[in-house]
């Protein structure tokens, strides 16, 4: 296993990993960590976890070779992939967790916990995704394999999209968003919005989605998302892989998802005002 | 003219009133101010200047005869008082200003600044409306009389709905929301909306409405909407006033409108939010 790593660098090589987790915590305390691509071992894959904000860096990060699995929120990311390195070796990645970072490396796991894993290029479940799946199974990961792989990245925008965007529009958490019926009703009412807009894509995500995440959402932790994170630190939020590109998914379909669209031009308007006051 | 006061009667007892206007400042150092309607004499005409959350006062408040002139933002506003006084009693009335009261008996005019005055209960312009219309303009108020009243009342929505909402979800004056082209393009889709809107209620509002209004907010001093004031003053907002009952009057007519809905669903939060933390 081989990090690269950015801003954590030179914390990392000295203090390692550190994970808080509500299934018990952990230290990595020496990893092999890299700052620069070209000082990195060839690998059998590359697990991609940029934020989607930062995908532009990806034409010179990429190995020649290798599996490249990509594990990120929104819509668009593997095609952005497939464009630099070839649809084939492209796995897609999902990971269901609440997870922050509190420092330096250093991760705090509040709740749930497996990835789902799916090919990019093809239906089914190939050699190639079990293999990958049984090293994460080694490491304590429960993994579901994904016999159609848009399917699952557009349930997953059925929770992304209602719940990063409110809580940042609405400065709330997932249980203050849950609690009072005008928003719970809105979330709602866009996880609807997204089941049709999958289905205008050709992607057959099925009802029973909806209100498996909204019971999921009431139980769990109450949870400030990443995009509420990204938006307090002043950081980029991922406007375009979470909104902009599954709208003009849907709009090259013949669609219209008004919904969503309308959070997508708040968050676009939070987002630039957002990065000025950073800079002020 | 005779003024009913509540919070402020004390000092405008003392200091009599004060405006600062565009077209010239102005005090007003003795008026006939009252904080009981019992003291108060008949009058021809009763001017309903509450904000909407406060109408609920209103069965107390108001005379057993005389015009009742309503000054508010909203709909439903009218019907309200016609179950209370009677259709026929009743005038419509809109304020086309920006203004905000900066201190008790204290107010200071921005920009614009006439009225639009229409009969409730019958179309075409009445008498009474006539006689109105001139003790306005005698005191410097440009006034212009209504054949249909719902019209301007709703084209003083298809402004309403955007600015004031979006000023609050998104911390913003007028001038940021039309400088950028995300929100600039949300108020216009809003815009539209409330057109359709108007026409599913049986009100005939024009198209060229919308390019005059956004034509016109670009041209404004910028602005701090009087929804952002409430919000920042921890008040009410009238969010059944602008949202909720416009909604349910195009619901009743059995349309929809998601890009509203989504806005009165997010301040109802926010207004929620709001007062819970003003008590905090």
């Amino acid at each position: 296993m081989h990090f690269l790593l950015h801003s954590d660098y030179e914390h990392v090589v000295h203090h390692g990993l550190i994970c808080d987790s509500k299934d018990g915590d952990f230290t990595l305390p020496q990893v092999h960590a890299y700052r620069d691509v070209k000082e990195m071992p060839a690998c059998d894959v590359v697990i991609v976890a940029l934020k989607a904000t930062q995908n532009l860096l990806l034409p010179k990060l990429l190995p020649a070779s290798g599996a490249v699995l990509l594990m990120q929120n929104g819509l668009g990311g593997e095609e952005l992939l497939a464009g630099l390195v070839g649809p084939d070796r492209i796995v897609g990645g999902l990971s269901f967790l609440c997870s922050n970072k509190v420092g330096p490396g250093h991760i705090r796991h509040l709740d749930y916990g497996h990835v789902a894993l799916g090919e990019f290029a093809v239906r089914g479940v190939s050699d190639r995704l079990r293999t990958i799946a049984s090293d994460f199974e080694r490491a304590g990961i429960p993994v579901q394999l994904l016999d159609d792989f848009r399917v699952a990245r557009w349930n997953k925008l059925i929770w992304n999209i209602p719940y990063n965007g409110l809580s940042v529009i609405l400065n709330a958490t997932t249980a203050e968003l849950m609690a009072h019926a005008a928003t719970r009703q809105l979330c709602e009412q866009l996880m609807w919005e997204i089941v049709a807009d999958a289905r205008a894509c050709g992607v057959p995500v099925g009802d029973v989605i909806v209100a498996k995440l909204l019971d999921h959402t009431e139980k769990m932790t109450p949870y400030r998302t990443s995009m509420k994170i990204d938006f307090d630190e002043h950081r980029p939020m991922e406007v375009e892989a979470i909104y902009g590109n599954p709208l003009r998914a849907v709009q090259a379909a013949g669609a219209k998802s008004p919904l969503v669209e309308t959070l997508y031009r708040q968050l676009t308007f939070l987002d630039s005002a957002n990065r000025r006051s950073a800079t002020a």
